[in-house]
């Protein structure tokens, strides 16, 4: 019962279309809340998949989400835009003020929008990427509840806060997305379940102590009391402070430009995060081609790398979750059964039939 | 003999005047290189201060730099350009081109200027400064020759690409300004001076595994079979790809944008190398005020967190540059024993007195 089950794209996204319609989402906007969980399980990024669909359900379900809220612009201007979310779903708020950011850029080379009282947005790589699949160069960041420990602090004061930035480039664009803590919480998580030691490198106790127990490593992001460390590990040695400095940037594009709640502050359910935005013309620089053709080249220089003994292979951002991408469409996308157990409370609920979908036992 | 001298900042200033101005350099470019090698040393930065100098003599005496070569506009928007610097000093170039981005800023909200064909500019942190110091968000970032392998990689690609972000903040401006890499090569040379083995990931040999030996780790950067390792250490399990993730990102703003020649290109005499600035008007969002006045008020949260066990204080960045500044303004600048026969050196070379800046045997 610890295999993962594979179900095929298409029913997979018939069923999240259908339950979000169910909750009165509009059919464009379940599509954007679908499309946003689903890309994480094509990319193999299974933690902000399907599997987080229950956690939404469960909110629509209890009434703390609301489906029928809708953003506001509170600050415009031709090249910017601050956004207030009124807590409405986290991906329907982002998607538009990616396009947003993306239309500014269009019209006038650059666009920043900035998110304040928001929700959890999934994969921050989506949004970058929906303005490199136009030519763009795209970023997207938000900030979380804080599980992270400043460099020398033993109390948590940053999100996992993750920055991603997509570039157009050949064979497929650059797509980097990452925490800027060491790990994201659920690698924890995925080592509790395991029973395996954490890394050395990976989380601090309530004294500020490198601690490698899971358990008491992913409670104490809990209270706060210790948490994971920044990119970069503990104390100056290993550059500890870049990460704890590259999550103040994030908060910076996130909360600090909107006025919004800053890490410290976002309760642990993930209400009032803040989210940030850019697009950026390559038209700015000149020729746009000649510059995706320089990028590319110096990408393909880096996969040429000799490797490591012992590597496989040496990688750019976003080839991984290209191969993925390719792999999971044809095969089918890995889920846990736990996740697949929950997929069936919520076609319960709304009264939908798990085997008009899936072809899998009653 | 190893002990460093303390030498007051106006005589130190006074004599880099002098003997810029003494290669021809006007009076505003030679405050300008000034400027840029003595906030180096005011921050603490001793390897970006005036022990440079000497390079720059040298360069400068054999003619492969040259005083009156000047940087060009190639490409121009109302809120971008790009610059060819024609492999003029880095620093005069850089100045310029930041002073660019923010007058884009000023007049337009946004200013992004990238440029190629240029040389080391110093410190990273003085360019974001400068419109920080105006009340902007600055961005400004510079390949380097390449030093640093890819994750899972086992010859250096990367350079040390450091990337630095000012914010206007009160009581002082935060300053990020941090290499992608784990380490600067600098610290890899004070390890290998002192004999001690280095920490556990820093570096890797021609193989891709990872050296302790200092010696072996220097030589390594400079025949690229092996290097620095990115911020976040060896292979995934502690966020290594997220340090390489940078790097390019590094990359990206300075030599492709530019059309410029990338790290794994650039030659380690350090010629030819590119530069990103950005300057970000904070009325794009609003009020600046509060944006500033928020922003001040999570650093200060970050500064009163519980700190961890044996550590005496949680900083913010730029809180050290600004504690070192104040005391170096008031007390002197350390300068190695070294550095300062080669300023002896350089101004016999030009015809000076350094007793006439310096109370020093002679």
């Amino acid at each position: 019962m610890n295999e993962s089950i594979t179900l095929k794209y298409q029913p997979l996204f018939r069923f999240c279309m259908d339950v979000f319609q169910h909750y009165s989402f509009s059919y464009d906007n379940s599509k954007i809340i679908s499309d946003v969980l689903l890309l994480a399980d094509l990319f193999g990024i299974q933690s902000h998949g399907v599997q987080r669909m229950f956690r939404y359900h469960k909110g629509l379900k209890d009434g703390s989400m609301h489906p029928d809220t809708k953003a506001g612009t509170v600050f415009e201007t031709g090249i910017s835009a601050v956004i207030d979310g009124n807590m409405a779903m986290g991906q329907v708020t982002s998607y538009h003020a990616m396009n947003l950011a993306i239309q500014k850029a269009k019209e006038n080379g650059v666009g920043l929008v900035t998110v304040r009282n928001s929700n959890h947005y999934g994969i921050a790589g989506f949004y970058a990427k929906m303005a490199a699949d136009q030519g763009l160069i795209g970023i997207s960041c938000t900030n979380t509840a804080a599980v992270s420990v400043p460099t020398f602090g033993s109390y948590a004061m940053l999100g996992s806060n993750p920055i991603a930035v997509a570039v157009p480039a050949h064979p497929h664009l650059f797509l980097f997305d990452a925490s800027t803590t060491v790990v994201a919480r659920g690698k924890v998580e995925v080592y509790n379940k395991a029973g395996k030691q954490l890394p050395p490198n990976w989380a601090v106790d309530g004294r500020g102590q490198i601690t490698q127990d899971a358990a008491q490593a992913l409670s104490c992001t809990l209270s706060r009391e210790g948490g994971l460390l920044p990119l970069g590990g503990a104390g100056e040695e290993t550059g500890g402070y870049k990460g704890y400095g590259y999550g103040i940037l994030c908060e910076l594009m996130s909360s600090i430009l909107s006025l919004g709640v800053t890490c410290n502050h976002v309760t642990i359910s993930g209400g009032g995060v803040s989210h940030g935005f850019a697009a950026i013309d390559l038209k700015l620089f000149g020729e746009p081609e000649r510059i995706i053709d320089h990028f590319s080249t110096f990408l393909q220089e880096l996969r040429n790398t000799p490797k490591a003994q012992g590597a496989d292979r040496v990688y750019v951002h976003g080839e991984k979750e290209q191969i993925n991408y390719e792999r999971r469409m044809k095969e089918g996308i890995p889920i846990q059964p736990k996740t697949f157990l929950e997929m069936r409370e919520m076609a319960e609920d709304v009264g939908l039939d798990i085997r008009q979908y899936f072809d899998v036992a009653s």
